[in-house]
């Protein structure tokens, strides 16, 4: 299946409301005080509503995690060396990674997506080269990308949203790596919503107080030399955004697409979920938000997708990390609608009078 | 082993402190920003400490299950009627209550423990029979149990923990059942902080206005009549307690003796380990804060032991639910300290300047 970009944004539909209130039902009757199981409750049903079935069958996780470079790190707005992006892959690859040891204990398989690193890698097993560039420029002082490159990279993301449907995934996470990639998120955040900069750019992997004056001078610069248009997700991705931004963006809008539900991780791939949800706002309801980041942007992103995290962890790491974990919460939520017993089944008596 | 009570609570020492340190001497140390991992890595190091050990082996997982029931129920203080209990203890032993389901996929084991249920069950595989009573008598008029009762109660719990050491549990799980318990687990928040009992009474499984009225006012004669004293805390849990609640109080206090991590439920459970910290405040090292729970005096609970709860899904079943979710975190978080990269294994640079 190779649908072209226009089609599948306009094939995605709003996730049906009869599902939402079949799966209530159920929940409701089973032996538990209603509503008593809070949050996992909403999520076993918007899973059901997601694949359209009421008893869902768990099978593969998928996590796909972009790495792509910043032009914009030489304006020093990050407290590690470029390097780190392509050394981080290597490490993704030989197991050593946090995403590494959280996928495996989520039992998740992770693909690598190298979407745009400086770096010329090997083919290697787990790894994906679709390099669209060696790092975009730097927004600072032009585009970060240009049109075609964005397309480009988004048709990446729906390829890796095929690719997990051509597995039978049955929940996919998104995941990030890219040295300078919380100042493109910010960036994106701040055109899509007009917030002040300086509310929502945070120290990313740790950034000093002076790094941090340097990142927010850096995004006000991109913002006023490119104009990224907030009506056009699109113009905003291409100008400030970055390959692993817009990846994760055409993994969302494909999982919606197919109607896989897809777990988003921290600030980066939140900035990923935003550019989706400006292409088509139907693709909120089939995201679930992993976990609420340290940084501060993060929960304005939430906010503008609608979504309560699942998780509270104050985690900045990345990587699909947050997804992993939310995954747990997720599949125990799906099995909670599908094995628990009803009042009926177990001879329990209802609530008196 | 059976060691008398007294030798238990004085035998609990302090998690030492060199352990958390060097654990998170290694958390620093791992291809990741430093403190990147937040709460996650807080749960690592205390688990490092609590078992001695920087590389834990994690082994099988125990949730106990303790149910009994309450002579309180009599003044209308709950939505359900009295015989839920042990119609849902028969739920757990058939596999369909929501803790059977969220164990098995969090890979833990339930051991369902009657303490003091109205009702006889015949001997049946993960059902452990330990009745101290056919239910506690009416606090609302006088102690809802003795203190030797109380004291075989909190027995049973250290049994509970020793089975868990016996079976090479590498973390144990608390858990309720008894129609009427968050009455008792209110007053005894009352009785050992002095909060009003108007600030920490809620409507448990779901009960109304007129009820949660009721309940109010039952706990006040409760406290009135009985007149517990709060630097006691055998005779608060004898007073206003459950047996449920006392094992819980005992499984904890046992856990900290052999020194197994110990994940605490919800509203119940955490009134079982408020009474276990007023025992021996050392206590409080040793146990994990599953989650905040919807019922409102949760959050003076973990104030008062000291613990950020893991999870916030708004919560309110018990049986050990949360604790079953929570395990996964902490699982994941061990597996962080033990399986991930250092960046001198993985080559990958350090932070700029």
């Amino acid at each position: 299946m190779k649908k072209p970009f226009a089609d599948i944004l306009t094939a995605i539909q709003p996730i049906k409301e009869s599902f939402l209130a079949q799966a209530q039902a159920r929940l409701d009757n089973l032996t538990k005080p209603v509503g008593s199981l809070g949050q996992v409750e909403d999520l076993a049903k918007r899973y059901a509503a997601i694949v359209e079935n009421l008893k869902p069958k768990l099978g593969g996780k998928n996590i796909y995690t972009f790495a792509a470079d910043h032009g914009v790190v030489t304006e020093g707005v990050s407290a590690y060396p470029k390097e780190v992006t392509f050394q981080m892959v290597y490490n993704f690859l030989q197991q050593g990674a946090g995403i590494n040891v959280l996928a495996r204990h989520a039992g998740a398989r992770i693909v690598v997506v190298d979407i745009g690193v400086d770096h010329d890698f090997s083919p290697a097993a787990g790894l994906v080269i679709r390099k669209i560039g060696r790092g975009t420029r730097n927004m600072a002082q032009g585009p970060a990308m240009s049109v075609p490159e964005a397309l480009r990279a988004l048709e990446v993301g729906l390829e890796m949203a095929d690719h997990a449907r051509e597995e039978g995934a049955t929940l996919v996470g998104t995941g990030d790596m890219g040295i300078g990639n919380t100042t493109a998120s910010s960036a994106i955040l701040a055109s899509l919503t007009g917030l002040p900069i300086s509310q929502i750019t945070h120290r990313g992997t740790g950034i000093d107080d002076s790094g941090l004056r340097r990142k927010i001078q850096a995004i006000e610069r991109a913002l006023k030399i490119n104009a990224p248009d907030p009506k056009s997700p699109l113009d905003v991705l291409a100008k400030v955004g970055g390959f692993e931004i817009a990846g994760i963006a055409g993994l969302i809008l494909g999982c919606a697409f197919h109607r896989i539900p897809v777990v988003v991780d921290g600030f980066i791939s939140t900035a990923g979920a935003m550019i989706a949800a400006a292409f088509n706002p139907f693709v909120k309801g089939y995201l679930f938000a992993s976990h609420q980041s340290v940084e501060k942007g993060h929960r304005f992103m939430w906010e503008y997708l609608g979504q309560k995290p699942i998780l509270n962890l104050s985690l900045r790491l990345g990587e699909g990390t947050g997804a992993a974990l939310a995954m747990l919460i997720i599949e125990g939520a799906v099995k909670i609608l599908t094995e628990m017993a009803t009042f009926g089944e177990a001879g329990v008596s209802g609530k008196s009078a």
